[in-house]
């Protein structure tokens, strides 16, 4: 048996040592004819509630594959808290911004219409299926929320009143995030782009007037919604959010 | 003529009011069948140098056209001065990461090799293009300059006194980037991001020493080698970078 796990999976049963775990087709194939294991060797698994357990191949069928699990590697710990709400985005981009999310720490993917948003449809399995990548991939123990569609005015409606939105705001009309933020509370948090083509006026206005909300530029260059997305994310991360904390190993 | 550009161009010649520029193949083709401009439409130019000018199309042939140069319509200004040192990583990634360091306000990009590096070439032609339409499409008036590949150790060997680097360093051991930069004095920087496989111990060992570079750490979470990049650049222009000014318009 291979001591160090060759990968980290994505589960959704419960995990606990002794647990037989059924593996469905796509990710036995993966463990079987990508990575080449074979029964004992190590494999790590998550589900986001019971933390990461050390796992040993007992074999593979055709579309199946058994994990048993061994003992437990980590402990849950605390989850990241911090949304992020962005208008949907042509395709090769939203699979980038939820890879990026993930990796930055969002617990919540909130995709919303505005008024100029372009792109329709949301595939939320395709959407999911990036997450639990870059989570696999990025040591995290948990894989973000991912909501329903919805018109941003409705989510707004039920906002939190507990939590504060940024609100990425390219109109130049903002302070600088740096600044905002350096001078931010401990607070729960969310983040809000726009689409491809901005805000309307009108809805930057109404965004403005929300007491939770927080407007700030990020700089005298134009960005794209993925990228200001992770822009902000980072910025947020590194001043009032988890990035204090030093690297989990 | 439709007043307002219908795009940015980057070209190559100088600019101003009354010249005539000769469009290669590719541009041409891109302004005549893609977004079926005629002769008497407007397009912006820029070229790095002379700042963005209004031209109007004068015809296309086969594989060119021609614009004429009507009057300028910014200012130069003052160019980022930020450098990303990176190692070579897969195609899709290093491809974002051009277009997302040229729209977080990168000025040279310099492609790296360190111990663990896996992608041996870098093409060159591939990122310079990113980054040209990355600069077209968010009101850039410079590209980034794309050095050519060298060894890290010969990169810092000749590396500028007045020049700082920040090392993102993924060992857990150094400090966070929020607490570091929030205390940093105003300089000129660089951010040095390793492979996918990270920095060899010596490497980090013998980076930690330089008296120009300064580790941060990215928070608990484990960060590909892109979202790394991207995170240290967005967190650097907003509390030590040009972030703090507005969006120029």
């Amino acid at each position: 048996m291979n001591a160090k796990p060759a990968t980290r999976l994505y589960v959704a049963p419960a995990l606990g040592a002794g647990v037989s775990i059924r593996l469905e087709a796509a990710p036995a194939h993966y463990l079987n004819h990508v990575l080449r294991l074979a029964p004992g060797d190590a494999v790590a698994l998550f589900n986001g509630r019971d933390g990461e357990w050390l796992g040993r191949i007992e074999g593979f069928g055709k579309g199946w594959g058994a994990v048993t699990i061994v003992e437990q590697r980590r402990a849950q710990g605390v989850a990241p808290d911090l949304w992020l709400v962005f208008a949907p985005i042509k395709r090769a981009r939203i699979d980038f911004l939820a890879e990026k999310a993930t990796e930055l720490g969002v617990s919540d993917l909130y995709p919303v219409q505005t008024q100029r948003t372009a792109v329709g449809r949301v595939n939320l399995d395709r959407l999911h299926a990036n997450a639990v990548e870059a989570a696999e991939q990025t040591e995290r123990l948990t894989v973000p929320a991912l909501h329903e569609p919805q018109d941003l005015a409705a989510l707004l409606a039920r906002w939190p009143a507990d939590r504060r939105l940024l609100l990425c705001d390219e109109s130049g009309a903002a302070a600088p995030i740096g600044d905002v933020l350096r001078a931010a509370a401990a607070a729960r948090w969310g983040v809000l782009v726009g689409p491809e083509g901005g805000f309307a006026e009108t809805e930057l206005d109404a965004l403005r007037k929300l007491p939770f909300v927080c407007a700030v530029s990020l700089g005298p260059r134009v960005l794209r919604a993925d990228t200001a997305a992770l822009a902000a994310l980072a910025v947020l991360q590194a001043l009032v959010g988890d990035w204090r904390e030093p690297r989990r190993r």
